[in-house]
């Protein structure tokens, strides 16, 4: 059979306890489906730091690379956070983006039924809203050069943005096929009034939507966009963008759905290599408690299934499961509303796989 | 008597007509106070492109420059909008912004009590809500150098960020200080976790934080702190950061506020010297019709009373009226729940005038 390759990173925090329950739930699909999966497990992040010294060890790069897609759990926490530059997990993560050629981020936004009254917004406001922020993850000011040097008014630091139109047209050509197995509306995000990449990014988009003639497409300035994303989030589909701007769009549309916890994200690269793994954070204070939500660590094995293997038929079983589960009523505690109520991670796990 | 000088600036779209009752405010705090003011106007943006074939001529350089502070309606439109970048209003406003030393955009962001609903927030989370975005303006990518290269995959843009430790003292400084006279709580938002000029930053907010020991300072990466607005908006109290930051997240704090169409700025320079203007835009499509709303303005000129002159009766005196015209029911169509009853902008003038 046809065995496929998947590295597990479960790195800090909550990581190791929602990675567990994800292969958990990927065992079971194997049972059920007749898949095959081979996994091996790397350290990342913190951890890595802790036992190699580094972030991104050279072996956890070859798992990776040996692997078809990776599962991660999550990176970070306190411990780290006053390293210097090299010795933090973020460093890790924008080193793995890199060398993995992960150069695009998808990051689904939707309202949770039973999550609807926990965002800050208005419930009708809300209604309908399901779109995906489509960011370019491996170029602009995140990896431009930058430098301190003395000036005239004392010390001063630079970074530098830079896009060339084969990594501008490649995430924008992405997202125009995103979007035509979606709701066929592209909203392409820049500050074209002010940055030059961003007029680069917009000829790019212009000459290439008339490829795709059945998607709507709109020029929207980021300021603009983060309000818009107020007042109507159901109006966007997909919204495609740049590296720091699609930092700070995907976590302001992640938060207004009130679902954070439970969305899943896929980081790509060439073909169907991919990087799969829970939007939430390592949350180092309910770490090893048994208290983490890991619903959107299966969701993101779930995505990886559908975006990886064209392995629909589980990402769909795994999805309903997830629903079933939450319609039956069992809540972790970050989602409950009765919190004596709660279930604990494993809890969760068990009945997912159990409902699959 | 002292004669203060103030450079009179409409702009297009509905400039003139909001620039128009603020003028009216201005001469009655006159006749009631004893003030002396002294305008003088000057052509900016979309209308001097049209009639001296650059957005900012040195002549309204010049009148700004001679003047105590600038009072600005509002500027751009789709007339202008596929200029070449030289030709483009936004231009004039980087020009103006530069020319003029204003290095600090102060963006407050209040709930107005009539306004409550008008929010797409629940009106639970925004309960308290009043922060204070303090937006560095003059440097960063917004003023690096640009360019366009050949570059081995094809075209290539670059923009640069750069800041200096005076840049980035004088607007924290200025922060801190507005902090002092307000709840004394300082969100300082960077992405230090990826940018060499947010270390620089963060370097500098936590060497200067000793001089203010009564402010609590803490720093937020960008992507949480566009989150955290959402989630938590009445926790904040001033938040500083630079300039492409501020233009993202004062958009995004106003917005969340549903009073948009009320705010007013200030984009202070060296010393008292300020430009205010509402925040709303130039909104062409209403524009001629006697139906915007002129309040942003009027109380951007009560801004400049309080900052620039330090004239705070008159200041106090124009936003008790404004408080009072909205008690008493009247609304412009921006702003009424039934559309049928709204009054025009000169009406709205009129009324404010009237109860000072
Ligand atoms: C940790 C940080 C470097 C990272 C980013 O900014 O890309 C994170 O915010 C993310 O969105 O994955
Ligand atoms: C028009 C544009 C250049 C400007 C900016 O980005 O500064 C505007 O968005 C603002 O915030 O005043």
């Amino acid at each position: 059979a046809d065995v496929k390759k998947i590295a597990v990173i479960a790195g800090d925090g909550i990581g190791p306890e929602v990675v567990a329950e994800a292969e958990k739930v990927l065992k079971r699909t194997e049972e059920l489906f007749g898949y095959s999966f081979e996994t091996e497990h790397a350290l990342f992040g913190g951890i890595a730091i802790d036992e190699k010294g580094t972030p991104l060890p050279e072996e956890t790069l070859e798992v990776c690379k040996r692997a078809d897609a990776v599962l991660l759990g999550a990176v970070g926490g306190p411990k780290w956070d006053s390293n210097p530059k090299e010795l933090r997990p973020e460093t890790g993560l924008l080193g793995i983006r890199k060398a993995l050629g992960l150069f695009s981020n998808l990051r689904p936004a939707v309202v949770f039924d039973c999550l609807k009254d926990a965002s800050t917004l208005k419930p009708e406001v809300l209604e309908g809203t399901d779109l995906m922020v489509v960011r370019e993850l491996t170029g602009g000011i995140y990896f431009g050069d930058k430098l301190r040097r003395q000036g005239e008014h004392g010390e001063e630091a630079v970074d530098t943005c830079v896009y060339n139109v084969m990594e501008v047209e490649r995430i924008v050509r992405q997202a125009f096929e995103i979007a035509q197995i979606r709701r066929k509306k592209l909203a392409s995000v820049d500050k074209a009034n002010v940055l030059e990449t961003s007029r680069l990014w917009r000829e790019v988009v212009n000459r290439v939507a008339p490829d795709y003639p059945d998607v709507e497409v709109e020029h929207v300035l980021v300021d603009n966009c983060a309000m818009q994303l107020l007042r109507r989030p159901s109006s966007f589909d997909v919204i495609v963008t740049e590296n720091m701007f699609g930092d700070i769009l995907s976590d302001e549309a992640a938060m207004l759905t009130g679902s954070i916890g439970m969305l899943s994200s896929a980081s790509m690269g060439e073909g169907s290599f991919g990087l799969f793994e829970p939007v939430h954070g390592s949350a180092p204070d309910i770490a090893g408690q048994n208290l983490a939500n890991p619903i959107a660590t299966i969701l993101s094995l779930a995505l990886m299934f559908r975006m990886t293997f064209g392995y629909s038929d589980a990402a769909d079983a795994i999805e309903a499961a997830v629903a079933e589960v939450l319609n039956a009523g069992h809540r972790t505690g970050d989602i409950a509303v009765d919190k004596s109520k709660a279930i604990g991670t494993t809890a969760m796990g068990d009945l997912i796989v159990a409902a699959i």
